[in-house]
Formats: structure tokens, sequence, C-alpha cells
């Protein structure tokens, strides 16, 4: 198949690499630098979006936010400058669902076709092409997209219509985000009352509040390995378009709110790039006091 | 073994009703009536927890907060009344880790020993025998009754010392309570933005969000299922056991304390007997707007 792939940043590069390997056809456009490796593997580096959209069959895009994704489309030299009915546009990149819902349509509206499929699992799971992916839009263009879906990840759901594969995502970081905050406070209350804090981990791991996060950034805290991962700067524009989305739709988000200052706190303290589990520095700080284990 | 149990509610008549079944002799006490169905089995009533104290080797508790505890034993006609050394009293009563600490030192001073072993599992659980146990005290009382607890719950971890078993069933409640509200926020937004929020859950499960919250909690919110469970009021004293721990050890909780408020909204809505997960009814009223299907 033709695809063409724009945007080959840390989640890009490894994406477009696993669908060249597998075969296709790729016509690429990036801000920056294409890399050689993928032209002397036989993939066509284009002039501009538009470009891209005129050679492929499928466009995907996997750009950093809302306002990229719409000059990519709609702006000089864009998607919609090359599209034409038949082809079908997928926005992999994590954007507001509202948007979203307003692009799609605008797409529709030239007899082309729209996804949204946000992913989760990070750099990680580009590499490993082990991505979760959260689908929103046709049931034809899933099906037929879905083939290239299942050479990035393992998780692939269509969610909805358009706009639900990014509200999926939303979702995804507004539960993860809060989680973190649980795990860390628990945490540290027990550290700060004299218990083991990896010892209750392990106890707690078994029952109602046992959770990837427990089990992952629970050990991350105990350890105090905040590498990243996921950094907290990617998270908390991620809790923005939740936050925006609250605000447009009318919600209220008190939760998400409270561990968007806590980001906040951290990237006020250096920890722009500390992995998002680092959230429970901040509430470290407050406490003025570090999850340890108790002198022997 | 010669076992007193002190406190025949919800939890602990159908926890004495194991060790009786499992062959022990039982020396009760309780504020209401003891029930003819433990006499018939051979269970010996008491007139007092200092005569339970006086006839037994090990001497368990489970009762409601920790100025029960207190009254039990160091009250009128208290266990320390009939206590004398090599007894262990094992309370499983979920109270203020702190306070514990000092009720143990007072019975030690006594020459007996002190296990605290709060559960989780609620009311199931205690008629399952599948409690969870988190048990603070020596080495030598968790290995004396262990066997006992083994007749009552699954996964029993000795978490360090005294007070330790409380600390790390605080921590459970801090992590329990985060969570609903971590699920509540993220399927309500997806509500509103017009997904199916049992797909999102569905969706969300494989990846970094999933946690037995949003599996069997989240599942509660998509079909309305509010029963108890775990009753509202309770989990809102179990935050009380952690926010009043917070102050007393200088730690800083701030999404627990919201996460009270949002229990204290459910109970000013009649929503005292509510299963815990109906937490999500208070962000509901917020937003005026229940998680529901979108229209098909």
């Amino acid at each position: 198949m033709k695809i063409g792939f724009i945007g080959l940043g840390t989640m890009g590069r490894p994406m477009a690499g696993h669908l060249l390997a597998a075969g296709h056809q790729l016509f690429l456009y990036a801000r920056k630098q294409i890399g050689p490796e993928f032209i002397e593997a036989g993939a066509m580096s284009c002039a501009s979006a538009s470009e891209v959209a005129q050679s492929s069959d499928v466009i995907i895009l996997m750009v950093p936010d809302t306002s990229d994704v719409e000059a990519v489309l709609f702006g000089q030299a864009g998607v919609v400058h090359g599209l034409s009915a038949g082809k079908i546009v997928v926005d992999m990149s994590s954007i507001s669902p509202i948007a979203t819902k307003e692009f799609a349509r605008k797409i529709r509206d030239l007899g082309a076709d729209y996804l949204d499929a946000p992913v989760s699992g990070g750099e990680v799971g580009a590499k490993n092409a082990s991505l979760t992916i959260m689908v929103g839009g046709s049931k034809e263009a899933f099906d037929s997209v879905k083939p290239l879906f299942e050479i990035l990840g393992k998780n692939i759901t269509r969610i909805g219509g358009n706009g639900d594969g990014q509200t999926a995502k939303v979702a995804n970081q507004i539960i993860v985000a809060l989680t973190i905050e649980a795990v860390g406070e628990a945490l540290l209350f027990a550290s700060k009352a004299g218990a083991d804090p990896s010892v209750v981990r392990k106890a707690l791991m078994g029952g109602f509040a046992s959770s990837r996060i427990l089990e992952v950034h629970g050990e991350r805290m105990v350890q105090r390995n905040f590498d990243p991962g996921f950094r907290i700067e990617l998270h908390a524009k991620d809790l923005n378009l939740a936050l925006d989305g609250a605000k447009a739709l009318g919600v209220s988000l008190p939760g998400t709110a409270a561990a968007q200052q806590l980001f906040n706190a951290c990237m006020a303290n250096d920890g722009k790039a500390w992995d998002h589990s680092a959230m429970v520095k901040a509430l470290e700080l407050l406490a003025a006091h570090s999850i340890t284990a108790p002198a022997a």
C-alpha cells in the first residue's frame, strides 16, 4: 500500500520504520531531516504534506499537538491540497477530541475519510510495535487501515466515531495521572508512618488497590528511578487536553486539575523531563519527606 | 486453641464462625446478642472483655473504630484486666496506626504480645474466608497466630512492627479512593464527549490505566449498580484515619482530602449506604451529567 507518513519524531520514526520493513511504499515529510536510512530502504522524501497526500492512499500523521495537526492538514501546502476522494487520513497524534471532530468533518466533506488513532505505550511501545491504539471513525475506514495498525501495535480498539479515539486517550491519561497520585500519596504516608513502602506495595498488589501503576510506578517511587519513560511535560500536555475539553464540554474534573498542579510543581523544580511517576516528588516537597525504607 | 473473639458485627460474625468451624474453642463477647448458633456449636459467652482475656490464649478484636478498641482493651472490665504474660491480643479492626503503636506498647508492657491485623475484602471476603490481612507486630507473634489468619483469609502479609499493618490498610484505602475518582473522572469525561464509556473502559483495561477498580467499579459506574459492596460511610471513616494520620505525621495528602470531600458530597445527598464507587455521583452532580452510553 502507498502510505504517507508525516512527522518523524521520537514516536513517528520507529513507527514509519516498521511500515517500511513490512514492505509498504512510504512517502515521507517531516520538519527536520528524513534520515538516509529511510531513503536507502526505498522510501520517498516529499517536499510538502500536500505532495505526501497526492502520492499516498493512506496519510498518517504523528505530530506533537492540535495546532500542528491543523497546520499539516489545512495550512499552506497542507494535506487537503493533495487529497482526493477515497483516501484516508489517519491522525495518530494525541490532540483535542473536539478539534478532531471538526478536522474529520472537513476531510470527509472532501470525499476522503478520517481516523483519529492516538496511541499509548510511548517510545518503547513504538520501537517494539506494541502500542495500544484507540481509534475513532467509520467501520469501513477502520477495517481498511487495521492491517497497518497491526504492524504498529497490539491492543487495537475502534472506540466509536471520529473523536472517540482521542477521547479514550484523554480518559487513559486522566486515569494514569490520578493513579500515580494515589500510589504516591499512599506510599508517602506509609513511609512517613515508619512502614517499609516496598513491603506495603507488595502486600497491596494482590487486592483491590492493585493496578499497573502500583506495579510499575510504585516500584519506581521506591527505587527512586525517575528516568523517563514518559516525560512529565508530555503528560501535562495531555492533561491540558482533558482540562480544555472539560471546560468546553461542561464537565468538572477536580482531581485532574489538582494532578496537573502537581505536574506544574515538578516542572517548576526542573522536572519537565522526569518520568511522570516523579509526580510523587511534588507530594514529597509538601511533606518535607521522601519515600524511604525505615532504618533497619 | 482457646480463642477470644470480641465484636460480632457484619465482619466479626462470619470470621468467628470460621474459627469455630475449624475446631477452636471460642470465648465470645459482644455489645449485642451473641446468637444461639454460636452457643449451640459450643462457643462460650463471656460477661466482659476481661473474662474473654482470662479464658483465652489469643484475643481477637473486630470492632468499629479506634475509640472502641481503646474501650475494649483499657476500659472497665477491659481486656487488660484479664490479660497475663504469653497471651496475644490481635486487633483486626481498622483503626489509627498511631494509636495502635501506643496500645501495643501498653499491652507488651504487661508481658503479653500484640498484633494489628486489619483486613480488606469486606463482608464478602469475611464470609468466603478470602480476606487480605495486613499484619504489624513481632515475627514470633505473627508465626503463632498465622494458622488462625489462614482460616480467615488468603493474602496474608507481615508488613513490619506494630502499627505497620494499620498503616498498610490506610495506604490501601487511599489508593482505592483516588483510583475510584480517577476512573470516575475519565468515564464521565468520555461520556460527556459522546464516546461509549463501556467501550472506553474495555479498551483501557489492557494498558497502563488498568486496575482492579477500573475492572470492577468502572463496570459498576457504567451499569449504574451502586448497591454495596463497601459503603461510602465506611470508606469515609478510613479516609479520616488517613487525614488525621497525615496531620499528626506531617504529611500533605491533597488528593485524599479532595476525595473525602466527594464522599461528603455523596453523604449530603443521602449516599451513606451507597457503594464507594458511587463517588462518581458527586462528580456527576458537578457536571450535571451522568455516565451514559451515547444514543444509538
